[in-house]
C-alpha cells in the first residue's frame, strides 16, 4: 500500500496514540498499525490508492476527492450478532474495494455461473481513484442496541428555519464514500448496501460532485454553486495539533470506544440560487463576506488573508464568515468536507440543487449547534438556503490489522 | 481552437457539405466553418476545448465525456422574436463556456457590484474540460410557434411495459452538457436556464456519470450499472459512411432546415439493480448475450468478437444483443451516447439508479421504434428495467462563424 508521495506517519504521533491505547477498551483498534501507513497521505488524483486501515477513518482528513456518494441506512434487526457479522464483511468488501481490487480484469466476478456474481461489476477494470468509505454509527442504532448514548450523540435541536424531510435525515449507519470517479463511490456503496440485504435498508443517499472545502494545503479551494470559494478558513490536514483540538475524541472525553475517533455532521441544504442569482455582486459579497472573484475577506487583497472582524471593520454584523468564524463561536472550529448536488429539478421551474454539508468535529453539541443557531438567526445568507435533510454519527477511530467496523463499540 | 491530436476535418468532407448547402435553405449555417476544426476531434480529458461550431454539433460523435447534464425546458411565450432573441443569447453564452472563458481568474465576474454577476461563477477558474452543448427542438415548439412538424419528429407511440412519468417527459427544447468535469457540465445548463428566465423555464433535468457508450475507437467500453460493457457495437465517431447512413439527416429526407442535422432520443431508464444483483452470473449473461467479465459475445473470446447470431448459436433468441442487433432490425443501427445515473433513493430502501439512454439517428420512428418495439416486447431484460421519462427532440446542423442555434428553423 506503499506508494511514492505518500507521508509516513511520524513515529512520535503513533506512539502517542499507542500510549494512549492503554486507557482504551478498543486498543486493539490500533495495534497492528503498521508504520509508513497513513490516512492522512496526499492522493493520486486519477487512480491512488488511500490506505483502509490506520489511526484514523480515511475520508476525513484524506485530502478531499471529487465525488461523494453518501448513504444511510436503517438497521432491520436488533439481533448483536447479526450485526457484527455484517459489519465484518462490511470490513472485508470495503478493505478490498478501497485497494482497487476491480483494477484486476475480470477479477472481482464470481465464477460460479449458478451464483449471483459476488461483485456487481460496474467498476471492473476502473483504477482505485483514491476511493475511501468512512463508516458512522448514528444514536438510533445504540438505542436499538441497548448500548448508551453518549451526550456528544444526542439529536440536533431544531434550528429556525428548518424545513427538515424526515426521509432524508437520521439514520441507523452511515457510509461515507469519496472517490475522484463517481463510478467508483457509487459501486463502494452499493456493494455495501448489497452486503447488508436482510441486515439493513437504504435510508437515504446522495450524490456530490465538486468537493466544497479542501481539506489540505495542497488543494486549492473549489466553489459552491452560490459561485464562491468555500472553506478557505477549513481546517487542514496538516493542521494536527488543531485537529486534536477540534476534530478527535480524546480518551479523557469518551466513551471509550471513541477514543481517536469524531462526529460526522451531515445537512442537506438546498441553495435557491435562481433567486441568487438575480442579487447584485455587491449583495453577495456583503452577504458571504468574501469578494467573488479571487474570495478575499471584503477589505483585503487575497483568499487566504485573515479577515479584518475588529471594530470598523468592512465586513458587516450579519455577514456569513463573520458569523461561522472562530472568533464569533467561542474558537469553535470544525472540518468542513461538503459537496455541491444537483438532484434533477423540483417541478415548479427550479433546479433541486445545493450543498451536501458534511463537517467533522469531537462534539456536535459545543462545536456545530451554537454555530448553526447563530447562522439560523441572523445569516441573511439564510434567506437564499433551505436546509431539507439532518444526520449526526459517531465515526469510530481507525482500524489495526484484523480489527473491523464498529468493533470497539459492539465487543467493547 | 486548433491543438496538438485535433484532426482537421477533411477537404473532400467539408467540399461534400458546402456542395450540398446548395440545396439548403440554411446553407448559411455552414459557411464560415473553418478547416481545421471539427466537432470530432478527439479531446483532452482534462482540460482541453471541443470547437463550438462545425458541420454538425458538438456533442453527438465527440468523444463521449464522463458526466452529463441534460435539461428539458419549455417556452413560456409563443412570441417568435422572443424566442430567437433567447437562441442568440444561449449561443453567445454556449460559445464563451465551451471556449473555457471561465479558467481566466476572475474574468468572468460582472465589475458592476449594483448588478447580478453576468455568469454565476461556480466554474470561475475550472478548465473548458471538453465542455460541448448540443441543442434540440421539441415537436411542441414548432407546434406552439406554428412550424410545421417533420414526420420523424412525432410523438413516440407507447411502449409495452412503458411507465412514462410526465413530468421526466417531452420538452420544447433540450440543452446536453457534457464535459469531464460536473461542475463544468451544471455550470453551463444552469448559466443557460438563467438567461433563459421569462421565455423558458425548467421541464426537467438529468445528471449523469459514467458515460455507456464510447463514440470513438479511441475510447474503452463502459459498463452500465447492471456490471456489464454498454456500446460495444456503437457507431464510432471514425465510421463517417455509417453516420452518414444512419445519423446525419440528409438534404433529400428533409426538411431543409435539419440537413445535416440529427434526432435525439432521451429514454429514462430506472433499474432495479437490487433484484438483478440477485440473479445468477449464467442468467445474467444469458439476458444480455454477453461474458460480464471481458464483455464477449457468448461463445467468443473477446469483447469485439462478432456475435454469432446465426442457426445454432449460443446467443439465446431473447438476448438483448440479438434483440438490439441491426441484423434484427433491417440494418438500423443508432449512435448511443447514454449516461448512468443514481438519483438518491426510492424512499422503499433501493437506489434510484438506471440508465439515462441517449441515442442518434436520422430517424426515430424507422430506427430507434422498430428496435425498442421488439424488446418491450421480447427482452427478458424488461424484467430488471422500467423505462420513466422519454423525450425527442431534433439536433439541427452545426453552425458557421454568425449563425445562431435554431436559426435554420426560425428563419428558414
Amino acid at each position: 500500500m506503499t506508494r511514492a508521495g505518500m507521508r509516513g506517519i511520524s513515529r512520535r504521533r503513533l506512539l502517542g496514540w499507542t500510549g494512549a491505547g492503554a486507557a482504551l477498551a478498543g486498543a486493539g483498534a490500533v495495534a497492528g498499525f503498521a508504520a509508513g501507513e497513513s490516512a492522512e497521505a496526499p492522493v493520486d488524483p486519477s487512480g491512488g490508492v488511500v490506505p483502509f486501515r490506520g489511526v484514523h477513518q480515511a475520508g476525513i482528513v484524506t485530502p478531499a476527492q471529487d465525488r461523494l456518494h453518501f448513504v444511510a441506512l436503517d438497521l432491520t434487526t436488533t439481533d448483536r450478532a447479526a450485526v457484527i457479522s455484517l459489519l465484518k464483511r462490511w470490513t472485508t468488501a470495503a478493505e478490498r474495494m478501497t485497494a482497487g481490487a476491480e483494477a484486476a480484469p475480470g477479477g472481482a466476478v464470481q465464477r460460479n455461473p449458478e451464483a449471483p456474481p459476488s461483485d456487481t461489476g460496474e467498476a471492473l477494470g476502473l483504477p482505485a481513484a483514491a476511493l475511501t468509505i468512512t463508516f458512522g454509527i448514528g444514536g438510533s442504532l445504540l438505542d436499538k442496541l441497548g448500548i448508551p448514548r453518549p451526550p456528544e450523540l444526542a439529536d440536533l435541536p431544531p434550528f429556525q428555519g428548518d424545513q427538515l424531510d424526515p426521509a432524508l435525515s437520521g439514520g441507523d449507519l452511515c457510509l461515507q464514500a469519496c472517490a475522484n470517479d463517481p463510478q467508483v463511490a457509487v459501486h463502494a456503496v452499493r456493494n455495501l448496501i448489497r452486503t447488508g440485504f436482510g441486515t439493513t435498508t437504504v435510508r437515504w443517499s446522495q450524490l456530490g460532485f465538486g468537493r466544497t472545502s479542501s481539506t489540505s494545503t495542497t488543494q486549492q479551494t473549489h466553489r459552491n454553486l452560490f459561485g464562491f470559494k468555500d472553506g478557505t478558513n477549513n481546517l487542514k490536514a496538516e493542521d494536527t495539533a488543531l485537529l486534536d483540538e477540534h476534530v478527535w475524541v480524546p480518551p479523557a472525553q469518551g466513551p471509550a470506544w471513541l477514543a481517536g475517533g469524531t462526529y460526522l455532521v451531515a445537512r442537506r441544504i438546498r441553495m435557491h440560487v435562481e433567486t441568487w442569482d438575480r442579487t447584485s455582486l455587491a449583495e453577495q459579497e456583503s452577504l458571504t463576506g468574501r469578494t467573488k472573484g479571487e474570495g478575499a475577506p471584503i477589505g483585503q487583497a487575497r483568499e487566504f488573508d485573515l479577515p479584518d472582524l475588529g471594530p470598523g471593520s468592512p465586513i458587516g454584523a450579519d455577514a456569513h464568515i463573520r458569523l461561522a468564524s472562530a472568533q464569533n463561536n467561542g474558537g469553535a472550529r470544525i472540518l468542513r468536507r461538503g459537496y455541491n448536488f444537483v438532484d434533477g429539478s423540483d417541478g415548479f421551474g427550479h433546479l433541486d440543487a445545493g450543498l451536501f454539508f458534511v463537517a467533522f468535529m469531537r462534539d456536535p453539541h459545543r462545536q456545530f449547534v451554537p454555530m448553526q443557531s447563530q447562522l439560523a438567526r441572523q445569516d441573511k445568507m439564510m434567506e437564499y438556503i433551505e436546509h431539507t435533510g439532518s444526520a449526526v454519527f459517531a465515526v469510530p477511530p481507525g482500524l489495526g490489522d484484523g480489527a473491523y467496523w464498529g468493533r470497539t463499540v459492539l465487543e467493547g
